[in-house]
């Protein structure tokens, strides 16, 4: 999206009077994201983002500005909420929940080797890890209640293979036994994109507005699925090893995910083949979405089908 | 100082296990700070500073950790102490008390111009603002019982020129209607060496462990005694000004603040003078404390007393 609310520099001056964050300098909105308007503020005293809430019920903001902080404090590089001068984190502006965050430095890296897929295997063991102390329950809201609903939308839109990939492929996520695995809150969107990379450092995981209680395996094969597939939607072998040694080294695999992992590989696939087929064939009016191709997801499905990968440590 | 109490790697690597911010890459001792020993820590997922306290009592500690994480969630460049998996920030190494803190970056700026001296004054006042809410209390420990034991015990090692200034500084600073002034959390020690500069930026305020309640013009005078005198001892008026207007104008000075000015730098000047003093003719066995010259904050004082300066906003 692009921003859809607009927030004048009077607006935001007398709202950041609010906090003690110093007084405004500059406001930029910003041209990335999918389902909220986000600004760069720069204040005498900082640099932050401005997130208006567009679409998140305000009732389920609080989990998610609470997780950051969470993590933020056990000392991992995300956008950690600010507080106001009443220590509140949600406020309001231009008739929208609305929250300032701390700005963190670094930019994405789309083409990632071995080196980058390590840093994020182990970033993503230390968010589980981390979640686990986290008071506030929240469920996956992409999980299995989701996937169910949205494969009764989409599958009108669907040819006649796709239909019948998606019906095999519901009735095998059905019948996997994933209640054993060990659960807590996962990030469930850790694309390249929501990661920014401080030289070889990572500076900040951005975008925790998909985070909620799940499998935590479910969130490794999210971002095995977008990290360590080539162009042509195959398993990179070496960057899939890279990240997953560099996971488990920080949180061992148990025995359960060991078995559970080829299949969910595929439901992770699915989730974002069904995600994007929906936001091609019903886009919601009036967001300025940029569209991904579902094709991409629906072949990594197909090649996680034809080609079970098992855990490599 | 230098490192006081040494740490090993192997004895770190286990202790960092508590933690969820990944495994010990490098540890490498600090050799600046007063009265805790301090190490950056680099591990898989951050880069962290370790502080042994060498001095502080332990119960005395969370009111400063606590003051840090406040600051910090309120969008201040502070070092947030990093919470355990227990979510403590408080824990014992190599038998000391002993907290890991997020590193920022930047540098210290020693030749500061009126820019730099904006910046300050700014931040200060925000630090104060943020103050505001924060819920725990301690005393400033360098305040007015400690300045009257503190001349008791350096008194004797002074000369007689030295010791009638003391005589009439301690007259005037108790003859001084103080207690009508806005009170709050103080740094206290705003030095040019506890501020790091990133580019142009404050990329970081550190060294809360003098901070505590006292009147907030304490601390603005303490840091334009540091920030805005010449080489000769003298206050440079651009800076001067260029730092209490930025001060002023995220939090504007009352009227009382405005009476007690020429005397409050002369009672931060004198604060200085006796702690350097003391440093000097009663030195600490075992510690490595590189000793400031008391005469720099005699003469400053002095140099107050023969020139009082007027808020100039």
């Amino acid at each position: 999206m692009s921003v859809f609310t607009p927030v004048s520099t009077e607006e935001l001056s007398a709202w950041l009077g609010r906090y003690a964050v110093g007084r405004l300098v500059e406001l930029q909105g910003i041209s990335a994201g999918v389902q909220n308007s986000n600004f760069f503020v720069t204040t005498t005293l900082g640099r932050y983002v401005l997130t208006l809430f567009e679409a998140i019920p305000r009732a389920e903001l609080p989990f998610y500005l609470h997780l950051m902080a969470h993590l933020a404090r056990h000392g991992l590089p995300v956008p950690a909420p600010i507080a106001n001068r009443d220590n509140e984190y949600l406020g309001t502006l231009s008739g929208r929940p609305a929250a300032l965050v701390r700005r963190l430095s670094g930019h994405s890296e789309m083409t990632p080797g071995t080196a980058h897929c390590a840093c994020v295997g182990a970033m993503l063991a230390g968010l589980h890890l981390a979640g686990l102390s986290y008071g506030r329950r929240q469920d996956n809201p992409r999980g299995a209640a989701w996937r169910d609903a949205a494969a009764a939308r989409v599958r009108p839109f669907l040819p006649a293979d796709e239909q019948a990939l998606l019906d095999i492929e519901l009735a095998f996520q059905t019948g996997v036994a994933y209640d054993r695995l060990p659960r807590g809150v996962i990030h469930a969107d850790l694309f390249r994109d929501n990661v920014l990379w401080d030289d070889d450092r990572i500076g900040g995981v951005i975008d925790f507005y998909f985070a909620g209680h799940d499998a935590l395996l479910f969130d490794v094969a999210v971002t095995v699925n977008d990290w360590c597939t080539t162009p042509r939607g195959e398993l990179d072998p070496s960057r899939a090893e890279a990240l997953l040694a560099a996971y488990h080294a920080e949180r061992p695999f148990e025995a359960a995910e060991r078995d559970a992992w080829p299949a969910m590989l595929r439901g992770a696939a699915l989730r974002f083949w069904l995600s994007r087929a929906e936001d091609f064939h019903l886009p919601k009016a009036g967001e300025m979405v940029l569209v991904k191709p579902p094709a991409e997801y629906r072949d990594i499905l197909r090649r996680h089908i034809a080609a079970p990968h098992s855990l490599p440590v």
